[in-house]
Order: C-alpha cells, then sequence, then structure tokens
C-alpha cells in the first residue's frame, strides 16, 4: 500500500486506525505538540532538585516554574526532604504541581513516580509490610497480591499514581545489598509473586482510584554481579538470560505491568542503558512490550562518567535514546534535555524514536486517567493505615518468618519464664524495615513508625515489662558490652538474641565479606558458653554467614526484613500463637566462598564424602539450610505421589497428585514444592527445579490431597541456540521427598 | 572441480599431495590400518591401569598384552605406583612398552605422555622448578623457557616425548584449586609465558632427542568456574572467552603447541568436551590448530556420569568424538574403543571423523620420530639433575619469590642475630613443590626431595644451627603448641613465620574459604603481639586472605611454589645475597568476598570514600597488594615517558620510551609494565591493562631507556558482535605512575 493511499484512508475514515481510543487520544496530542514539550515528556526531575535552596522541603516557585513551564517535564520522583510527608502533605505538593502544569499550554499532567516497594513507604503513617524477601517467603501468591492491593491504595492516597515496584531481579550473588528487594533466587517463584504484585498494584484498571502503574524493574541482569557489589559489572551468557532472568519479566509483562525500569549494571561490557539489542529487541519487540522504558537515577550521564562508553554526555543521550530508554530518571538539571533537543534537530535522533517514546508516556498518563484525576484527596481513602491493613501485614510478617532450627522443640517458648533479648536488632525499627522506609536508606525508622512495636517492645508487650531483661551488648559494628549481656543472661531462662543487619540499600549496602560481622559473632560465643537456650532471630536483607556459632544456637528464626509488624509477628511466633510457615527463597550459605544455587548442576556436587575426609577441605554443596527450608511446630508427612502418566507428548498434561497429612497435634500450614529433574539433556540439567508450589493448611490429622499439572512447556529449557526446546527422555518429579518418573516422548 | 578430476589427479602425481613428507607418511599408514588399530590410536591408557592387581608398580604381562595387541592402544600416559621413578626405571617400563608394540602389525609407537608441569616432575632426581604461578612472577619469558628447555631434556630422559604442560587457564576466581598452575590473572601475561614455555619445551624440533611435544590446556574456560570450586560450571560469555581466554590459546598455538587437553568443565550448559562449536569450530577451524586434541582424565565418561548430557556411555563416545575429540584419556578400561567401534560400524560416526584424529595422533609421532625412537637411553642424558639445572631452578625461585611488604627496610636481616622459624609450612618440601610432585597431590615431596633444603634447614645452612630456633607451632588444620612458639620468639631477634596451603591439585583442593586457616591466624597474632620483628613468609597456591593480621607483620614475602630450590633463593633474599625482583601476577585480595581483578571496569570503583565513613562499609575495589606490585631492595624512578607520535591510524606503530633509573645503593632488578587506558569505548574500557613488559637490571646510580612499541592490534577489543575492532579515540599510556596520552584517529 502506497504511502498516498493510506494518506487517503486516514482522512476518510480516521478513528478506525486506532480501535483503542486511548491511541487515537495519544496520535492526536502527539500531533499537537512542539518538539521540546515531547523531549519534556521524556524527562523526569527529582522533586528535591525543585526545593529552595538552603529550605529543604519547600519547594521553590521558580525552579517549578523552570521545570514545568520551560522544560515541559513530564514526570516527577521521589521524596522531599526530610522524608515521608503524610497524604495531607503529598496532596499540597500534587496539587502545587497540577497547578503549575495547568499554566502550560497542553496541560499535561505530571506523572508521579515513588519508591513504594513495601507498601506506601515514603508516606508517613502507611502501612508497611515485610520487604519482598520476606513477602517471598510466605510462599503464598494470594497474600503477595492482597499486600500490593493496599500499597496502592496507600500510594493512591498519597495522589502518587505510579510505582517503582516489583523489583523481578535474580540475585547470583547473595553479597549483593538489594539481595532483599528481590524475591530470591528462583526463576518460578520470582515469576508468580511478580505476577500477584503487579495484579495487585494495577488491578483490571489503573485509572481506578485505588490502583496504580507498576514499574518492574531492573532490566535485565541487574541482580547478577560478579562481586556482588551493586552497580558493577555482570557476565550473562544470553542462554542463561533468557532461561533464568527473561522469563520473570515476561510473565509480568504478559500481566500487564506499564512500564519498565534499566539497569544500572552493564551485561558482558554493554551498560543495559546503551544496549538497543536489550531494551529494543528483546524487552519491545520480542517481549512485546508496550509501556514505559524509563532509567534508572542518573544512568544516562553514567553512561559518559562511569561506564565509559559516551565520549560525551551528548553521545550518551543518543545511545541510550537510540537503545530504546522513553523516560530518562535524569533527575537534577535539564542538560538530557537540551541534549535531545539539538540531537534532534540535528537528525542524530529520528522523531520516530521520539514519537515512540512519548506515545508510551500519554498512554500510560491516559491510562491512569491523570487527564481528569492528577490529584486525589486523601478524605477519599478512609482506609489508609486501616486496622485490617495493618492485620493484613502482621499476617505477612507471620507467614514470612522462616523457622530455621528448633532442637529438642524448644520453641514455642514458655511463656512465664524470665528472658533475656539481647543483640543490635532487638530495639530499632530500622532493622525490621531496612531501606526504602520513609528515607532511601530507611534511617529514620525509629521517628517514623516510633507507634510501631521494636522487637524487645513486643516481647515487653506479650510477656510483661518485668519478664523482660535487655540489653544490646553490641552494635552491629562495635562491642558495647558483652560482658553485661552475659551477667544479665545468668538470670534468665532463655536468651533471645537479635542479630543481623543495618538498614541499607544499593552501594551503602556493599560488603566484602557476607560473615555476619564480627562483634555479633563474639556476642553470640559469649553466650553459648551459658548453657541456657538460645534464640537466635536474624533480621537481615541477606543472609550473612552464621556458621561459626550456629551449631551452638538452640533455635534459628529468620525474620529477614519483615516490616513494621514483624516484631508483634515475631514474638506470636516464639510463643506458638502462631505456628510459623516460612519458607527460604534462597540457599542460605554456610561459607563466604560456597555460595552454590540449590538449581545447582550436579557437578557441584563432586567429592563429598571423600573431601570430608581430608583435613581442612569441606563438602563442595553444603548451604546451611536449603531453599525452600523452613520448619514448623506441627509435622507432616507426604504420601501416594500419583502421576496420571508416566509417557507425555506434545499437547498433553501430566496431573500429579500427592497426599499431606498434619501428623503433628497442632494446625499449621505446608509448603508442598514440586521440584523436576530432567535426567539427561544436551545442557547440562539442573539437579532439580521448582516447578510448582501450593501453601496448604492443615488441622491436626488432616489430610488433604494437592495436585499439579505439568505440560510440555513446563519440559523445556533454553537450548545452545537460545531457543527454548523441550528433549525426549526421562524426567523425575520430587514432592516433600516422594519421587517418581515419566518420560517425555520424542516430539516429532 | 569434481571429484572425477580430483582422482584423476592424484594418480598422476601421488606425492604432490603432500607438500610434507610426514603427510605422506601419515596417509600412507592410514590406509593400510584397520578400523580396530585406528580407534586403538584414539585411545590412552593410565599406566596404573596395567599393573598387576596387589603388585603395585609392576606391569601386568596379560594387561599389557591385552592392551597394545588387543586393543592396540596409542597412548599410556601418568605415573606408576607408588610414584617418580628414575630415568633408568621409566627407561625399562618405556622398553617394556616398545616390546609389545613391536609384537603388532604396525608397529606403531605408543606415545607416552605424562604431567611434566614443573620439571620433570614425576622422574626421581629430576631438577623441580618453581610451579607456574612462581614462573609468571619473575616476569621473565626468558627464563621461562629456560627452564622449559630442561624440563624437556628431562623429560625425554626420562623417555617421555609429551608434556601436559603448559597451563594457558585464565583463572577468574583466585579460589581455584589450579590458580598455582596458571601463569596468573592476565591475559597478555599468561600469553607471552605460554608461548615463552611451549618455545622452550619444543624448541625447533621436537624429534630432537632433547625436546618434547606440549599439550597446552585446558581448553577452554576451565579456570572460570563460578563458585571457584574445580570442575564446576562456568558461565563465560562468549564476547568474554574470546577477548580474555583464547589470545592465550592462540598466541601458543601459533607458537607450534602440537596438542590441546580440553577443560573438564561446562561453559553456559555445555561441557567443553561435547563442545563441535568450541573443538572443532573454533579450535580446529578458527585458530587452525593442527594437532591432537585430547580430553582430560574419564571426561568422556563424565558426558553421561556428571555431567548428563549423555544419556548413555555409547552417546558420550558420540558426542565427544563428533565434537572433535581426537585421543580420550580413558583411562581405565575399553568401553571407549568399544562403543567407538560400534558406532563407526552403525555408520553414527563417519570413518572421515576417524581419520582425521588419527591422522593428527600420527603426525604427532612421527614429527617425535617415535617410529626410530621410541625410547631413549638415560646415559644419552648425561645433564640430567645436573648443578646448572639446579642453579636455574634456585635463580627462577629467586626471580619469582616477591616482596610485598617491608616496613622500615627490616629486610634483608642482619645475620648474626637469633631468630625463629615457626609456622607449618617451615619444614616441609611439600609446602615448597605443592601438587604434581612426584605424586598428584604432591604429597611425597619429603622423600623424593629428601636432599633437598627445606626452609628451615636452608636457614639452619645459611645462618648456622646455632642461630636458628624452630617449632612448628600449628600445622595447617590444627594447633599443636602457639605457647612454646610464643616462648622460643622471646628469645628471637626476627621471627620468621612460614604460612600457607596443604600440597594438593583439582577437587582435593576445593576450599569454601580464601581465608588463611584459624591455626595459623591464631600463631600469627600471638606472635604479633611481641614486640619482636615478624617476616611473614607465604608458601600457598592461591593468595589466601590474611588482611586479619597483615597489619601487624612488618615484611611480607611471596614465596608461591618456589619448587626444591625455594628454600635456598628464600634465605638468600631474606638476608639479602638475592635483591627480590618477583611481581605479583594477580591482585592478592584483602577481603574473602572481593575477588575483583585489577583490570577491572571503572564502575568497580564505585563510593570508595563516601563508604569508608559508613559503619562497616569498606571500600568497593581495595585488594591487599594489586596484581603487578613487588618491593626491591633499591628504589627506581621513571622519568621521561615520551611518544613518538600522539596520533595513530592503521599501519602506524606509536614508539614508547621511559627512562628508568636505580636511585638506591644496591644492584637491582625491575619489571618496567606498560599499561594501556582506553578512555572511551562501546564495550565498557578496563581501567588499564597489561600490554608490555621488560625486565632490567639496573647498577646503583644507573639509568636505563626502555622502549616499546604499541599497534592498532594493541588497541583492540571484542566488540559485541564477537569481533575484534579498534575504535578511534583516546589511549592513555601508563609506565611506572607517568602518563601520557595519544589519539587512534577515525580508522577509514
Amino acid at each position: 500500500m502506497s504511502s498516498c493511499v493510506q494518506n487517503k484512508e486516514d482522512e476518510k475514515e480516521p478513528v478506525s486506525v486506532f480501535s483503542d481510543p486511548i491511541d487515537a487520544k495519544v496520535a492526536k496530542l502527539l500531533t499537537a505538540m512542539t518538539i521540546e514539550e515531547k523531549i519534556g515528556q521524556m524527562t523526569q526531575i527529582t522533586i528535591t532538585a525543585l526545593e529552595e535552596e538552603g529550605n529543604p522541603g519547600v519547594l521553590d516557585s521558580i525552579k517549578l516554574k523552570e521545570a514545568i513551564q520551560k522544560y515541559k517535564i513530564g514526570s516527577i520522583l521521589n521524596v522531599p526532604n526530610p522524608g515521608a510527608p503524610t497524604p495531607k502533605r503529598w496532596n499540597e505538593i500534587l496539587m502545587r504541581i497540577l497547578d503549575e502544569t495547568n499554566k502550560t499550554d497542553k496541560k499535561i499532567p505530571i506523572v508521579y513516580g515513588i519508591d513504594a516497594i513495601h507498601g506506601a513507604s515514603y508516606t508517613n503513617g502507611a502501612v508497611l509490610f515485610p520487604q519482598q524477601i520476606g513477602l517471598a517467603a510466605t510462599w503464598d501468591p494470594e497474600l503477595v497480591e492482597k499486600c500490593a492491593v493496599v500499597s496502592a491504595y496507600e500510594t493512591r492516597a498519597s495522589s502518587i499514581p505510579w510505582v517503582f515496584s516489583p523489583d523481578l531481579d535474580l540475585p547470583r550473588s547473595p553479597v549483593w545489598s538489594r539481595m532483599w528487594e528481590s524475591f530470591g533466587e528462583d526463576t518460578y517463584l520470582s515469576s508468580q509473586m511478580g505476577v500477584a504484585m503487579v495484579k495487585g498494584f494495577q488491578g483490571e484498571d489503573i485509572g481506578s482510584y485505588n490502583k496504580v502503574a507498576t514499574c518492574i524493574k531492573h532490566f535485565i541482569g541487574y541482580g547478577s554481579t560478579t562481586t556482588g557489589k551493586d552497580r558493577t559489572p555482570s557476565l550473562i551468557p544470553e542462554r542463561i538470560l533468557r532461561q533464568y532472568d527473561l522469563p520473570i519479566f515476561k510473565k509480568s509483562i504478559d500481566a500487564g505491568a506499564k512500564s519498565v525500569m534499566i539497569s544500572s549494571g552493564e551485561i558482558n561490557g554493554v551498560p543495559v542503558h546503551a544496549s538497543k539489542k536489550m531494551i529494543t529487541t528483546i524487552l519491545k519487540n520480542e517481549l512485546g512490550f508496550k509501556g514505559v522504558v524509563i532509567t534508572d537515577w542518573d544512568d544516562i550521564v553514567f553512561l559518559h562518567t562511569r561506564h565509559k562508553v559516551a565520549s560525551s554526555m551528548r553521545e550518551a543521550v543518543k545511545k541510550a535514546v537510540l537503545a530504546g530508554i522513553d523516560m530518562s530518571m535524569v533527575p537534577y538539571n535539564y542538560a538530557f534535555a537540551e541534549e535531545l533537543l539539538s540531537l534532534v534537530n540535528d537528525g542524530e535522533v529520528p522523531m520516530s524514536r521520539i514519537n515512540d517514546a512519548v506515545g508510551r508516556i500519554l498512554r500510560m498518563k491516559y491510562e491512569l486517567d491523570l487527564f481528569r484525576t492528577a490529584v486525589t484527596d486523601p478524605v477519599d481513602y478512609p482506609d489508609f493505615g486501616s486496622d485490617s491493613s495493618i492485620a493484613l501485614s502482621y499476617i505477612a510478617a507471620s507467614e514470612s518468618i522462616t523457622l530455621l532450627k528448633n532442637n529438642e522443640d524448644i520453641l514455642p517458648l514458655e511463656k512465664g519464664k524470665k528472658i533475656l533479648i539481647t543483640g543490635p536488632t532487638a530495639n530499632s525499627m530500622k532493622y525490621l524495615n531496612g531501606g526504602w522506609s520513609y528515607t532511601w536508606q530507611g534511617d529514620q525508622s525509629d521517628l517514623y513508625a516510633n507507634d510501631k512495636l521494636t522487637i524487645l517492645e513486643a516481647f515487653k508487650e506479650k510477656i510483661g515489662d518485668k519478664n523482660v531483661l535487655y540489653t544490646p551488648g553490641v552494635s552491629i559494628s562495635k562491642e558495647i558490652n558483652i560482658a553485661k549481656a552475659v551477667s544479665l543472661a545468668r538470670q534468665a531462662s532463655y536468651i533471645i538474641l537479635c542479630l543481623g543487619e543495618h538498614n541499607y540499600t544499593e552501594t551503602p549496602g556493599d560488603i566484602n565479606d557476607l560473615t555476619i560481622t564480627k562483634p555479633q559473632i563474639k556476642l553470640a560465643l559469649a553466650l553459648a558458653k551459658l548453657n541456657k537456650p538460645v534464640i537466635l532471630v536474624l533480621n537481615e536483607g541477606r543472609p550473612r554467614i552464621i556458621s561459626e556459632f550456629e551449631d551452638k544456637m538452640d533455635a534459628v528464626v529468620q525474620c529477614y526484613l519483615s516490616g513494621n509488624e514483624g516484631g508483634r509477628a515475631l514474638v506470636d511466633i516464639v510463643y506458638g500463637t502462631i505456628n510459623p510457615s516460612g519458607k527460604l527463597p534462597y540457599n542460605y550459605p554456610r561459607y563466604v566462598n560456597s555460595l552454590e544455587k540449590y538449581n545447582r548442576k550436579s557437578t557441584e556436587n563432586l567429592g563429598d564424602d571423600e573431601q570430608n575426609d581430608i583435613s581442612g577441605y569441606q563438602k563442595s554443596y553444603f548451604p546451611q539450610y536449603e531453599f525452600g527450608y523452613g520448619l514448623s511446630y506441627t509435622t507432616f508427612s507426604y504420601k501416594n505421589l500419583i502421576l496420571d502418566k508416566v509417557f507425555i507428548e506434545r499437547g498433553h498434561t501430566i496431573n500429579i497428585t500427592v497426599e499431606v497429612q498434619n501428623t503433628g497435634t497442632r494446625k499449621g500450614k505446608e509448603v508442598v514444592q514440586l521440584y523436576l529433574s530432567d535426567m539427561y539433556s544436551s545442557i547440562t540439567p539442573e539437579v532439580k527445579r521448582l516447578q510448582g508450589f501450593k501453601k496448604i493448611e492443615l488441622q491436626p490429622g488432616e489430610m488433604k490431597k494437592v495436585s499439579f499439572e505439568i505440560d510440555i512447556d513446563d519440559l523445556k529449557f533454553v537450548d545452545e541456540h537460545n531457543k527454548w526446546i523441550a528433549e525426549f527422555g526421562e524426567f523425575e518429579v520430587n514432592i516433600g521427598g516422594l519421587t517418581k518418573k515419566f518420560e517425555l516422548e520424542k516430539v516429532m
């Protein structure tokens, strides 16, 4: 068809071109916009850059006017100083911004974006949930979806329609400082959880008053740095990227995620922000992503200053926009906008690329209904911070906390006995919430969440002040008074030892040694000598090595970063009000240079027994606790694993059932986990991989039959030529230790 | 040209087809051989499989006959029990084998292969040199070539014509148990050293009485396992493989290396033994390798049993041979030969592949002149174990030992003072030689090298027994009597603390923590409290972390695994007879989870200063000692770095000169190191990379002008499409801290 004919048809029936009315609106607006207006839409500025000099938190009229009227920016992000406004204050800020945009020619609303990653975490009074790693440990996607529903509601209650969440990174080293922002080390679990969060945030219509647009991040390979340090290089062969990283994003894109944030890292020497292959070929074309692609903080500049793939800022902008970036999280100035304008005027960036980018941004704004409702009114959100939302956070924490050791059923504790609470994480909300809580590094949680209970306060509330002794003993990095802790411990029946990590995120969370800090080890070893039961409570974003004293602990409880209700949930688990049901979403390593994943290859078992014989050498694969592991106060038995066929071919589905019974005396929840093993394949098969799970509750004695389906897609892997294939041969299903084999018949 | 015409020409002038007479011989022999004879040639058996049951070390006539007459095997390897025969005994063994082959129809000689990796290390009485990591630390390729000349001589004196050396692996994790068998972490240094060894071993003609065929290993990516554990999976994107791993092999292949051993590992899910892409497409076709491709130990079987890419032994054999394997290091039985015969008979492996493989093997045998001289006579090798060869080993050790710290010029020591020698590595030849010494794990060095001096013995010889106190204090893995060491230390003026590692190689050397063992740390800390100077001597194959006590040591001397003369060389450095000149061939890490390479990307410096401010966090890149580092007892100053041009284009060469002066009072050697930095490039540039080095000797006050040449090939890197390219723009030369920039002009 010639362009002439097409034009003629356009004139005749203009509406027919756009089946979707939003498409038509976008096209119409695009046609009317100047190049400056378009480039403005692609520009995102941090709110702190618009504050008055020397007057943090107060918006500067001149700067605001410059941003919106002169540069016509399309988006603002981040939290104003000093952190976490109330919904009312957010409303005032957003109204101020709206007033300014209403003075522009096109009155295109700003889309405000925020790192609401475990609740509306930059809003004062919002319900803060467990961080993602804790949500993953619930192994309950429905529960995770409910949490995201509340997060969406409370974010919109803060007048903000766009969240930079969920995080779909696949951390390859547990050393990584953002391990806890992910759903852990498994592709299948992360995929399920990602979809749950996207659904919870977005619902059916992101234009609803209580829904927000998601931004899945960080596309792609961000969690895979070789050293584990943030924003350092990754080496990810394409086959590996396609098998393990891309599916997590694909699932959330198929579930309708509206925007994607690009990884700040490089893969195999190419920064993702400069990779047309990753952003345009794979993300936009191959995965069919139609939404907005946004950079991470300052990342276009970093192509020049850090990555050094661009010899000037101008070249950096050109590379990033041609790679497929739609919006730049600039965030401080207008160099991006000015360089891009010049590049377009000089013909170095085609208008088609600009129109594609701006079209995506405008579409999201229309879908969010910002042209009609750019700002919400807090009074319309009576459930902000409601008791039921708090209860949900408590449930999420309860379901996430993972019991890793319980020698001689020391837990649950008897209530009447005196306890010593000690350790650096026992009495601060910082260690329950971690980073991205009220402020970037989460260092103000005790101020903002001062009505919430720390672990110490929760114990006191539960068993009374008089039964609780407390001294920290050490801080994360320094000894305080270990002797005092030892002395108090002598007066107690039980020791609750709360260890873990500092609040942190991103580069400030980089470490050089995964071992838990020395003062904490010293405290643990000192207390372990007393012959009193020690309950180790971990508050940590990543699994810090504890093998130097783990064998001397009577119980180990992993809290992850369990949010504002984590203290209460922990105490209710310790005293048995709650029966724990969390399961590890990662391998908890035993040694610093032995960071194998659970779905390793069989060569990673080499010489286990043999090596233990040689003094000084250890097993090759020997995690402290394995992925999927977690104890209960009751016991479960598995029987009658049945596959309805032993041969499968294209189009077939195998129905798998197994009977699970609560064989203990307490009600409890069990995560029934289905693992698949490919016995032989052209790519070395994993020892096993998760291919299904269901969390069920059973009364004492109760038995449930749990069923799963496996089809040919579940048997596929990415071959040497980067294609997904299924190869005929034997497979093994493993559920709760029971195994059955089936065979994929030769695919014609 | 049609095949008809070609055949006709062949008939007319048969000799013209083979310009090389060996080709003609190979072709003629191949034509005469049966399929069984051909497959026999592809089969290599371990000598220990041919020993009498219950009578280790004695060859079993029936087994020998079966191997050679029935299965017509082409090769034997390994050392007979109980280890390291004398040259005379080797001669007897090889004669016995020759007698057996002479009973066969074709009388094709066996080619015997051996792991002579630091001298003829499986021959009793041979000169053992520093292991490869030590040779790399000499930064003197000429010296390394001389060592290989002696190794070749002594190996041929043992009647063995084929060495499985040099090792060209590029270890990506210093945790790897074979780090010390490599030339360290840099591609350029490893390439230079590899070529030097190939030249030294092979000379101009491997058929000479004093030369051997080399086997460069392990092609490819073997040193890159993710966890650092031996034979576990590697992830190496092709771009990285081409930029860093392949060039080391290419250089040695271009230098004429006669055989290649394949890596036991997998890359990106494909075991290299099953990879047609790696073996045939890249190694044989792209790199043009014409020699023999051999498996590593048992590796075809492992495709089935460990890697699980073959569902049967038959499939494993088919995969490996079709991938391009020419010879299988079987090593125990004839399943390989039987399966391959069946595969050929069934048409599953074409005869062309068999002929290619056998042709390569026969060619090497002809080149080695084995058809005429299959076995040598030790009496023809009067220089075996000669004083001059021993002196060469001493020089190599002296040049390799690296002075890493020398506070207040504590070294060299005054001779008249009493010293304490302590630590587990002070009094055994095992810790000087490491693995592959007399036996596989090197556990019998004290037996075989009982006439050689341990560190303790060398000190006693140097300064007299009465000046030397000794107690080990600890073993590698256990405390013995630290109190005794402390008590003896009080009587001494200096403490020589000898720490390090166990003898090991391959999987038994796997570790889970790079930190030096705890008893050794305890000993160091106990001695550090005495306020006496402590000289830390390291005998280790890989850089075990010492940061817990390094700051309390007055001097640190890295010996690596310095061979049989290492003790003497160390002592002569400690007392100043030798001025140390070794330089680290790797980054010596400070922290277990901070294993960055020196040629990192600039993103690996993120937040250095900022992070030091936050308690508990450390610098992102902060090795204990950096690649290329090493102190001298004199000082050197660099000036007048001059580039003869500041612009370069295709065909140009930049001549670079720099003046180096000995500004101290002692004669000394300096390694002048040239580093290049690409300021910006489409692949994130390394901070710097080694692109030249020269080791020079300077008298006190002497100045030498050192020159280098840089051409466009030196500026190239592998781009996103896996092609070597040079990009225009600025580069920086850095020699001895002086820098100058030049520019590559746009290449048309």
